[in-house]
Formats: C-alpha cells, structure tokens, sequence
C-alpha cells in the first residue's frame, strides 16, 4: 500500500490517465501477439499490465475522491471515472484472450498459414546485467537500424515505459518488448545476453 | 448484407483480427483525446469505429462458422473467438467515454490545468478535393517535417487505414486523424482545404 499511497500524492491525474491507456493499448497488442504466435511468456506480460492497471485505477480513483468538493465537482470528474473503468475493462478482456490461449491452445491453421516465417512478431528479451545493452540508451544503440528490432515498451520491475524515445536507457534486468523479425530477434538476444 | 458477405468471402481471418485490434486501439485513443480535449467530431469517430467493429464481428464469426467441421476445431477457434468479443468491448468501452464527454462535460480544472497549450493533441482534418493534399502520397508531402502533424490513421467513408506508411495516398473526402500541436494543425488545416 506505501507505492500506492506515493503514487496519490506524487503523480498528476493526466499523468495516471495517459500511463493507463498506454498499457490498455500495449496489452490489447501483447495479446493480440499471443493469439497469433502463442507465447506464454507474453500472456504473463498482459497478466502483470492488468494488475499495474488494477493498481493505477485505486490510486486514480483515491485521488479523484479527495479532489471532489461538491456535486458539480462529481459532475465533471464522472468522465474520468469511466475512462478508469474502461481501461480496466479492457485490460481485463486482453487478459482473458491471453488465458484462453496460455491454456494451450495452439494457433488453428487457419491462423498459422496466414502467419508466413517473415512475419513480424512480438517478443520479449531479457536483458543481463554487464551485456552489451546495459546502459546504454535507445539512441545509442541504434537498435531499429543495426537489427531491425523496433523496442515497443521497457518494462522494469513493476512499471512499464511505452514507446520509449531515443533517450530511454536501457539497465540490466530489463524486459524488452520488441517487434521484428526471426533474425534481428536472434542477434537482439545476443546482444541481451552478455555474450554478444 | 452485400459488403459483409463480400467480405466474408475475400478477406482472411488475420487481416480481419489485425484491422478489429488496429481499430480497437485506435478508439482508446480517440476516446483519451475526447476526455482531455472535449471534440465532438472526435467523439463521433469513435462512434464509427464501435460500429465498424461490430460489422467486422459478424463477418469474422460468419467465416468461423464456416471454417469449424468437428469440435476440434472449436477448441482451437475458441480464442479467436474471445478476441473479437473483447475487441467488441474495448470499442464499447471506447465509445461509452466519448458518449459521457460528448454528453456535454468540459474537461475538469484538474485536467485543464495540466493541458498546456503547447500539449500535442489528436484532432481531424478533413481533405477536400483538388486541395494540395488531395492524390498525394504521405511520402511525397513530407507533412512531419513540414508541419510537425502526424497522421495516425486515414478514414475514407467506412474504412481505415492505421498507421499508414510513405506510400499510402491521400484522396478527397478523406478524414486524416492527426496527431500534432496547434500550429502545424492550422498550417495542416489549410494545405487540406483547397487554399493552401
């Protein structure tokens, strides 16, 4: 409850607003991902962006609660109450396709004849400490051109930054989430991994 | 009846799927931008895209219905399933906000306060024949560059295309869903209006 209780105090309305439909939108494409190709990996992913949505909706709610004064107060603040309501709703749908798929459903081949090798795809790599990435930042490393790997979001810990720019650094023990093809993904991981 | 079935005959199951979560994510933002922003012209975007999905749903359901032979294939259409459900109540979802900020609410002082003017916001620009932009593809315009707008999504009557690449064109009558800052919005505003 103290991160909760931080977050009422430190964080701006826009601010809680903005961070959760960043994440409605991430977990609708994760799972999404995960019908299409199938990672549990990914399914834990849209699991943990629900709970921090879960998270996000108390403190918005509690901060909402103390800014109220009087009923036209209410009034105005309604909006804002069903947006929360919504992204949890939405979070909560994208995790009920991740469920549904983590239980083991393969892709039909309805689906997977449409899926050729060169697609691209979502996944997750994890970053070690002491690798190559540690450290450094998106505009150094010049990811998007070197292996043609496209960084979507950064999720360190329990939060998560979406659509990082240029100056986002990268820190080991990171997960990136990242789309692109079978072949920047393998020299990506590499690089992850410290024996790069 | 007659474009539904046409596209239950031509179109695959993962162009279906891609376009519902392109359009499901696009109404989150549409309906963030509503809540912030206040744009009934926005609101009414949303409207659109919660009809389109539905459309989508039955078309996609109608080439469910056709493709499972044996409960097999139930089991493994079952999640494809659960997607285009909840891709149904994200765009409810999206729709039910823009209604409440539609309904009449200007944004609250505690949200107003944190807008400033110089925030990017979303809004449209409608193209109008034989304007500048009018057979121009995004490439050859060059329009982040030269305004700073960029164009998140294309509506030509009842399609759209998200996120659309140097390649694609834009026509009259086309709807551009721009995200940018108010300075290049007029400058945007008037290379689509024929007085450029």
């Amino acid at each position: 409850m103290e991160k909760i209780e931080e977050e009422v105090k430190k964080r701006t309305v826009v601010e809680l607003l903005t961070e959760m439909k960043n994440l409605a939108q991430l977990s609708v494409d994760l799972a999404y991902s995960v019908l299409l190709f199938g990672s549990p990996e990914l399914a834990e992913e849209v699991r943990r962006i629900e709970r921090r949505v879960d998270e996000l909706s108390m403190v918005l709610k509690a901060k909402l609660a103390l800014a109220i004064r009087d009923l036209e107060d209410v009034r105005h603040l309604l909006p804002i109450m069903e947006l929360t309501q919504s992204m949890e709703v939405i979070t909560d749908a994208a995790n009920d396709i991740a469920e549904t798929v983590a239980m083991g459903a393969e892709p039909h081949p309805i689906v997977q004849k449409a899926i050729a090798e060169s697609e691209e795809k979502i996944r997750l790599v994890r970053v070690e400490e002491g690798s190559e990435l540690d450290g450094k930042t998106l505009g150094e490393l010049r990811l998007a051109s070197e292996t043609g790997m496209h960084v979507i979001a950064i999720r360190r810990g329990s939060t998560w930054i979406i659509g990082p720019d240029k100056d986002a650094k990268i820190l080991g023990g990171d997960v990136l989430i990242v789309r692109g093809r079978d072949e920047g993904y393998r020299k990506l991981k590499k690089m992850a991994s410290g024996r790069g």
